[in-house]
């Protein structure tokens, strides 16, 4: 949550310039997204968001996600779609930045999903994976499974100063990982970061999936693993069943998971977890104290990859037969 | 900048029963305001801004700045309009703060404020010395002539590991400051805080104030004094004659400064100075590193001191004869 590059009136007048957009009415900086910074633009045309890149992302893949915005919201799913300029194009520069502009979604991210979220999460993520069917951008996943133990091993032992033992446990679940992976799953263009924050909602409707500047080329039902660990444990890091069935329900409600994909998820849930719990780990140790970035605990994916560790009948997730 | 407290749509929606404001749209949390929290809400009845006062904002003087605005904006002033729930008052309460919503202004703080700026700012503090004429509320400026020294003495030799010899030098000024000081001027409700990032213009046109949360009453040329310091340095502390002249025309325009006043401008503009080095000192001995509250220089502040100590003339202003 941080605006990181403030912006003058002049420099966002003179990339405004290159829109068909009319006059510049207000913007305010938002607390929102981790990676870059972020305006809600008032403009006589609209009402917009501006996002600057900052240098965690890769100017050289934004064509890939801002046409994926594009793609989405051509086929009538809801997500920000990238205002284009005059020349046609979507990206341009602003206080040095790579900067976009997209439509103003409607809807709130709900802090304490319900079953009736879980289920509306899962649709939509069905939704998607069969709108990128005909998308032809592609992006490797930097942080798949075989991206995993090299990023450990910059954390090394000092996993044990964060959480004792937390080293040689996660050894133990790379070499299981590494072993059990399954392999020829379907796959395409997935969200990747599914999280609460990034999913609107009015009420209980979904209404527009946000950030998607984690998605890259890998088994949809990783997608599904990851959103079943930010959606369904509670704040005492126990599975919620219902909300795992609400999940799996909305999901098969526009895409069937096949029979392979089913008995994947309890090893593609324990590598999300195991995903999650360690770039926390690797951020946690890696960000110097007194950083404006809010450090997010480790602890919490860990909880969720002990839970998976247990598992087996992938029908703990809540899978209808 | 930050959000102190965020809110779920839960705690929103019980909030929003009390007022006639249609269904929720949105909110989103806003990089604005040092103090409090605030997000950009939609509903089907428009746009406001939720404010949710932190602690450090004392809630049984809450009454005093809501009705403020609401006089204000009553007389036509662009400034948040408090909106009325259903049974008549403006101040609830919003995970265990008092919250309240204003409308929303379209319009941008200078980042690089010009001489129009200026003219605009100026012409707008004389409206509200005006528009304040028969507003009942009274608050004591709780930064004002006798508190300095008593916060002075918190840091103490402190300041000198902040500058070298501050602490003499503070010393000395407050020694001249209640020496100087000006009685007898004409007082009322000032805003006290008109800083670039509380005053939004369209282009080059005034369009509203906000923050009035240090507005006090006290001398109306000590609102001047502070916008002096605020508006008219530029980033090498040095002193702009031209949009001092611009924004002591801008004030005449709508309310002329007395003789007195204007002899007084040299002593004001030291003690307004001195105020803002005085409480950036203060918190930068007293935030702890690594604090999520971004600490403002008390340098930059003490430049200006610097610089009024040197003024005898008010014509060194840029007043016109």
């Amino acid at each position: 949550m941080a605006v990181y590059t403030d912006i003058t009136e002049g420099q966002l007048r003179a990339f405004l310039s290159d829109y068909d957009l009319g006059e510049l009415l207000s913007y305010r900086g938002i607390a929102e997204g981790v990676e870059n910074s972020n305006f809600i633009v008032h403009l006589d045309g609209g009402e917009f968001i501006l996002t600057l890149y900052e240098k965690r992302v890769n100017e050289r893949e934004l064509p890939f996600f801002v046409g994926l915005m594009d793609h989405l919201a051509g086929k009538g799913f809801s997500c920000p779609r990238p205002v284009q300029r005059r020349d046609g194009g979507a990206i341009g520069h602003l206080a040095g930045r790579p900067a976009a502009m997209v439509t103003f979604l409607e809807g709130v991210w709900p802090r304490e999903p319900l079953p009736a979220h879980c289920e509306g999460v899962g649709e939509a993520l069905a939704r998607m994976h069969c709108d990128v069917g005909d998308f032809a951008g592609r992006r490797r996943n930097g942080l798949s499974l075989c991206d995993w133990r090299p990023l450990f091993e910059q954390v090394g032992e000092r996993a044990d100063d964060v959480i004792a033992g937390l080293a040689a446990e996660s050894r133990a679940m790379l070499d299981r990982l590494e072993e059990e992976w399954p392999q020829d799953l379907p796959s395409g263009v997935i969200h990747a970061d599914a999280f609460p924050d990034n999913v609107f909602f009015l009420g209980d409707r979904f209404s527009g999936m946000i950030d998607f500047y984690f998605a890259c080329n890998d088994l949809f039902a990783y997608d599904v693993a990851i959103a079943l660990n930010a959606w369904c444990f509670d704040a005492d890091h126990r599975f919620d069943r219902q909300k795992g069935a609400a999940l799996l329900a909305g999901y098969q409600r526009a895409r069937a998971l096949s029979d392979a994909e089913k008995a994947a998820l309890p090893a593609l849930c324990r590598g999300a977890a195991t995903r999650f719990m360690l770039t926390r780990l690797y951020d946690w140790i890696h960000t110097p104290d007194g950083a404006t970035v809010t450090k997010k605990d480790p602890a919490q994916p860990l909880a969720w990859m002990r839970h998976h560790a247990g598992v087996s009948d992938p029908g703990a997730y809540g899978l209808s037969e």
